[in-house]
């Protein structure tokens, strides 16, 4: 089977599309896409237009520009072709592609897109488009994805979000929301920009907020060097002492064995047949507790950090999901180690977290969490006797739909400083809590009570953490009954639910029954699985059981 | 043409499926649906269930029992049937429904729960739910509406929300919301009670926080009572002196004629042709400036209070427009009248707030405002000499997605106390706020101004609420030119343009691109304007032109 793309990983020697040139304190991201290369045949990338392997290079490059080159205070993204800066995603990808396929390629483009506004608020480095042509789609969403946009003033080149207008589709990702919510461009104003296909130019672009400076031709390159140079040198560096060269993410590589996927701490175990996968996540052996950051840097630059790594193949694991798997509805998520060693090296990291590779890895696993957050599956975490949901790894526990909790004595549970605070959700708050937010005393509760030790299930269950706690008799057969049930409903339904359900507070109510709930609402009315001929709305009261097409997206 | 419903008005008098029944300062508001009076053939009202039809009458009587019975302290939400509370929104009307209907038809049904809330909030009134029976999907939805529910402990009945189960879609009236919000449901707990077809009873229902009380079938009409008259007791009435008899909302019974509706100060002109409408709104005349209780109520009990009335009429024509008009995509709005008239008569109510009548006023004018925010249709405020864009008529323009401008001199704007705060979306923010979102200072900016006088079509445009101002020689050509391109483009894509950017801010960015924004792009790009045969994404390209169904939803 034929799987797209066949990886995730990428590095900038294997680059197509992307160049990176570095100087000083200043690096260069320029976008040359060749037009013969796309992912899949059938288009061509014409006009620096991307699709999912370009995407892939570019959110590799974001990455490694944080942990490979701390010496980077401004990235400039530009074009490495005449005249066009990025026409966006590829249409023609776009009209061939499923309905899956599409949804789960903006979300990962808008994932890449946050992390570089990640590293623009976390990581002390400034994100510059410098925008040498016409500039249309998800090419200005790129360039609204950094701090500031510098854009070529000769007369012709514009910014434009021409989707509504030429598409009948929104800009994917993040166009509005950053249009109105991070540029303030007034919103009558975006309302007539968005419409508007042929897009603006010159002093009304800056007029209306669009873009933050104008340069002639025969100016831009210097306009751009000496404001990326000013953006360097205004950056806050807020890294303490100890090495500060970078480090080379090494590959995964995972051993793909059927429908087994082995990382070195993660396995990902698909079963088709069920509908459902288990990923188990080991956390680390012992060696993990640094005590310096000379060590913490030692250790991640040979690739032992566990750290980063684990939550590295995390990340892929999700991915391969989202992408390669898209009949899987629900993930069970173990954990297997010693907690002791993971309280020991969450302790540690958090130590370091004014160090810029300590605070670069604790960046990385929020990330990778919220990716968790955002993966439209259901997530079932399983605590048995071999369990180690622990700090860091008890945030997937909290991240799940469901924890099924098995009550004997050998369960344990455990917290630590990783779950007060540094490993936010998208709405920026903590896990513990989003899952505590019926009682808010209780994160305090939680976490005052984990710091006197292992929390046992009874109490955890108390505390508010077990969906069912279970004892030796009744938990397989409990599980069996849930997962079973889980995975006979329909995938669209439990998309719009589990989104629905995952982000309590703080949104006013109405906002998001009206702009949220409604929204998915109107997704799900409008698919097979509802609403035809053997959609479950429709079938309701016939003999026959609805079927439904299990693909999640 | 047939047209459903043929009015959005009813009265007690003409209900068919709830009864009121009062009783000093406690109401009793019972649900008793005649399964055989559906608004349309095809389907039997079974169980307590309802259709828009039955809703309207609810609407109707949360209304009512705000401006006609003040005395009013608790409403007892409950049934007249024995042994069912209700079974919610019909299936088999749904079923047979079109994708708009069932949109609005949920977004009506949406807006009565969210009046009860605003009644419980801001008008002394408490809502409790007597469920003495199953209570499944929109039937717990309306439960959970109330302030708080009593469950009758006999054994079988349930609270529950059968609709990701059963039918494979969400609960669309809030349920998923208000189960983590409103009444902090732990969140894996809400997981699995919203895949739970049967639902829960009894103690569990307590515990899991999805009823406030129990009581056996022996003690519950007295517990119900019992709480009933304690709420009211505790109820704050924060009324100022002034007559505290009700007043009977008086029917509006608009002239029909062809594609005209005519009310006393609102006229609706549909354009089929086009796919336009214009919406005409009319200030008050002279003695509208009321300066005591008394003569507020006066106005009000003869049915010539211009606030209540004038809003009424747009709360009318708004409806129409949802249900009735569903290929007409943009709306023209204008006002007519004298601004001093208009900003006499909302000062002149604005200083009766403290006054039982008075705060109604205002807070009926809030909620129609906000029918029009979440109505997806475009609306283009369209301001030339003889408009009236001042006070609580300003927010028609500020609500609008564009306003168009004359330049002329005898063109004015004019603000006052009300655009300050009384009428705020549903946000929590000022629509003076949300259109001035780029530059927060330039609300009090443009109130301070206001206070000084009226505001020049020039100054106006200086501050910010111009988006197109055109001289007489342009103006009418460009408001065709915008009005022809509008109505051209997809309007799937439209109203998810429009809601994302309707409300700018305070939801986290990343929250509202994930969770509203990529909400409104799955529908989008399964609707077959976009991916159809014909859509526009499938045939950009091409030289076909894209074709659109144009209904709105």
């Amino acid at each position: 089977m034929h799987r797209v793309p066949s990886s995730f990983e990428t590095a900038p020697a294997q680059y197509r599309h992307w160049r990176i040139e570095l100087d000083g304190d200043v690096a260069r991201l320029l976008m040359v896409v060749r037009e013969d290369e796309p992912l899949v045949p059938g288009y061509v990338l014409k006009l620096n237009s991307y699709d999912l392997g370009v995407d892939i290079e570019l959110c590799d490059a974001v990455q490694r520009l944080r942990f490979g080159h701390p010496e980077v205070r401004t990235v400039v993204v530009g074009s490495g072709r005449d005249r066009i800066f990025c026409a966006g995603a590829n249409i023609h990808m776009l009209a061939q592609s499923t309905h899956g396929f599409k949804v789960n390629f903006c979300k990962y483009t808008n994932e890449t897109r946050n992390s570089i506004e990640d590293a623009c608020r976390n990581s002390g480095q400034k994100y510059l488009a410098a925008v040498s042509g016409p500039c249309a789609g998800g090419g200005y969403e790129l360039a609204m994805a950094c701090d500031e946009i510098i854009l070529i003033d000769d007369g012709s080149s514009t910014v434009a979000l021409p989707e509504v207008p030429l598409l009948g589709v929104l800009p994917g990702t993040g166009g509005l929301t950053r249009l109105v919510d991070k540029r303030k461009v007034r919103r009558d104003r975006a309302d007539v920009f968005s419409t508007l296909a042929e897009g603006i130019r010159g002093k009304r672009a800056i007029e209306w907020r669009l873009v933050d400076q104008i340069a002639p031709r025969s100016r831009f390159a210097q306009v751009v060097t000496d404001r990326a140079h000013k953006l360097a040198a205004e950056a806050k560096v807020e890294s303490t002492s100890g090495p500060q060269m970078g480090i080379t993410l090494e590959s995964l590589a995972p051993t793909i064995d059927g429908d087994h996927i082995a990382y070195r701490f993660v396995s990902l175990q698909i079963d088709r047949v069920h509908r459902t996968a288990h990923l188990t996540m080991r956390g680390p052996g012992e060696g993990q507790a640094v005590s310096s950051a000379e060590e913490l840097h030692r250790l991640a630059s040979r690739g032992e950090l566990w750290a980063l790594r684990a939550f590295r193949e995390l990340d892929d694991a999700l991915l391969r999901l989202r992408f390669h798997e898209s009949t899987i509805g629900l993930v069970m998520l173990s954990t297997r180690g010693v907690q002791s060693a993971v309280l020991a090296a969450d302790t540690a990291l958090y130590a370091q977290r004014g160090y810029w590779l300590g605070r670069e890895v604790l960046l990385n696993m929020a990330r990778v969490l919220r990716r968790l957050d955002m993966t439209s599956k259901s997530f079932f975490a399983v605590v048995e006797s071999e369990s180690c949901f622990a700090g860091s790894l008890l945030e997937l526990l909290l991240a799940a739909d469901r924890s099924y909790v098995l009550d004997s004595p050998e369960v344990k549970l455990a917290t630590d400083i990783l779950n007060a605070g540094s490993l936010l959700a998208s709405n920026g708050q903590t896990r513990l809590g989003l899952r505590s937010h019926d009682r808010p005393a209780r994160v305090n509760e939680i976490l005052a009570r984990g710091e006197k030790g292992p929390i046992s299930a009874t109490e955890a269950d108390e505390l508010g953490l077990c969906t069912v706690l279970a004892d030796d008799l009744d938990f397989a057969d409990t599980l069996r009954l849930a997962v079973e049930e889980r995975v006979s409903l329909s995938p669209d339904a439990l998309t719009g639910m589990e989104q629905n359900l995952r982000f309590p507070g703080p949104d006013l109510s109405e906002g998001k029954i009206f702009g949220r709930l409604s929204a998915w609402q109107n997704w799900i009315f409008i698919r097979e699985n509802a609403t035809g001929p053997l959609g479950a709305l429709t079938s309701y009261g016939r003999p026959e059981r609805p079927s439904f097409d299990w693909r999640r997206t």
